[in-house]
């Protein structure tokens, strides 16, 4: 059975009604499962993750856009996330029997859909991207709804991928396809928030270090301790381990030692297989020995 | 659905025609899955992996049971490996919706069709023993197939739990309950056999070490390496880091470093998890925060 996994924004995190109204949309298409929700005040913003076979998925995040679209007014949107849509940015990730070809095309079709019956430009991102700018989020959404507002009518480079150059109240939808994300926090022993920076910005790939990592540092005051917290885009690529390690040697130079991680939200399996593999050296091993694996064959 | 594991050991491990005709006996049992067939020449020992409802599995292991007591003759059976049937060892192993207890009450069903229709007696070990020392196997096999022939008839302390007080050429069967055992191997860079004993002695249960811990040292000579070769029992009891840690720090004092390690056969998913959060030092980490958790429920 192919499954694909879904992750809709949506650019509202604090009136219950519009978010239960738009999560129910997809809970009324048979055969997908909702698996999270999570609404953030001050973003202004609900993450929403379910899980299905591609067209069910599809259909659903179909009608949880077009009820967005009527419930959510970007002109009197506010919060602290980047955003230029009600429905700001649709991923589809692949979990199995799914190649991410198979994504990239899920993307493009619900892409013109979008477009074509809701009248709302749609740009395509990650693995989907049609062009190299606008592979990353930021550099689509760079102005946000009210810059876009504006440039999409007269700059070319803003043209979506599908749907109209002009935005109504429902904004812009950015849609891809993209390997699942791991959202990990390393905790520091210190109070000093360089440290997590410097360290963030050794190990972030837009400062020159590892692919597809994102990090940032932050401070936790009630424990006193700061946090490289990050996403990690691609574990395939960046494994968990590797950034772990680095964070630890890092933190070393420093005089500082790491009391304890996060993980943020759900982690592929074989992402935390891959940690256990690494640590105790296992030689020749093949993930067909988890015995879990076996049953779902 | 409730799924029991089921892992018999056959007293066959050369001839062909008759593992084939055995696991054919669990093959046709609809709705078990077979996982896994091991034959071994110098043990002269099979060893079948395989899964499913209880009742499924339980009457796919009599079947089996009842032609292996057919086609191996124990008076003519020789092999490195202890053993005192034709069907010498069946756990049963509980993998999900199904208790301990209920592989106990499966394992006690079981002992008493092998023992009222094949004739053949039977001893309850592990979860299921009657007596503390029937819990250990290396207890129940003591003097193997050929001294137990001639001390079941007279020493009450040899009395089966199932069937008569006597051997036919299908020798006497274990039956029990136990939790999913890993096989793990650590390897060390040194060729001194010593090292590997005396770290498997400090190791295992049974001179003082950890609990549900079976170990043993090995010379792997094409490789001039010596391995800590392991069973661990319950790893919610003593869990892979645990021994792993321990081999590093004592191999250490004794100048010898770990170079890799190998897991043989089947783990559960649960195990490795287990390691990667220790590794990872991940606080509050739930288990379904794995995505592939969130699928099958």
């Amino acid at each position: 059975m192919k499954l694909v996994e879904c992750i809709p924004n949506f650019s509202e995190g604090r009136d219950k009604k519009i978010i239960d109204a738009i999560v129910n949309e997809i809970k009324k298409v048979k055969n997908v499962s909702l698996l999270d929700v999570e609404s953030d005040k001050d973003h202004n913003r609900s993450v929403v993750t379910f899980i299905g076979e591609p067209e069910d998925v599809k259909k659903a995040v179909f009608f949880a856009t077009a009820k967005a679209a009527k419930l959510i007014d970007m002109n009197k949107h506010k919060g602290e996330h980047p955003r230029m849509g009600a429905t700001d940015v649709i991923p589809f990730v692949p979990i199995s029997d799914i190649t991410m070809k198979e994504c990239v095309g899920l993307a493009k079709e619900l892409g013109k859909e979008i477009g074509d019956k809701l009248k709302i430009p749609v740009y395509l991102y990650a693995e989907a991207a049609t062009r190299p700018d606008r592979v990353r989020l930021p550099d689509i959404r760079k102005g946000e709804y009210e810059g876009l507002k504006e440039e999409i009518k007269t700059n070319p480079d803003r043209k979506p991928d599908f749907g109209p150059s002009q935005l109504s109240s429902a904004g812009a939808t950015t849609v891809g396809a993209r390997p699942p994300l791991i959202a990990f926090n390393v905790n520091l022993n210190t109070n000093d928030l360089q440290v997590a920076n410097d360290i963030a910005k050794l190990i972030r790939e837009s400062s020159g270090g590892f692919k597809v990592v994102q990090a940032k540092g932050f401070e936790i005051k009630e424990r006193g301790l700061v946090q490289v917290s990050m996403n990690l885009l691609d574990y395939n690529v960046t494994s968990i381990f590797k950034v772990f390690d680095t964070i630890k040697e890092e933190a070393k130079k420093r005089g500082v030692e790491i009391v304890g991680s996060e993980v943020i939200g759900l982690i592929p399996m074989d992402a935390l297989i891959d940690v256990a593999e690494h640590y105790l050296k296992i030689e020749n091993f093949k993930k067909d020995q988890i015995l879990e694996k076996r049953l779902s064959e």
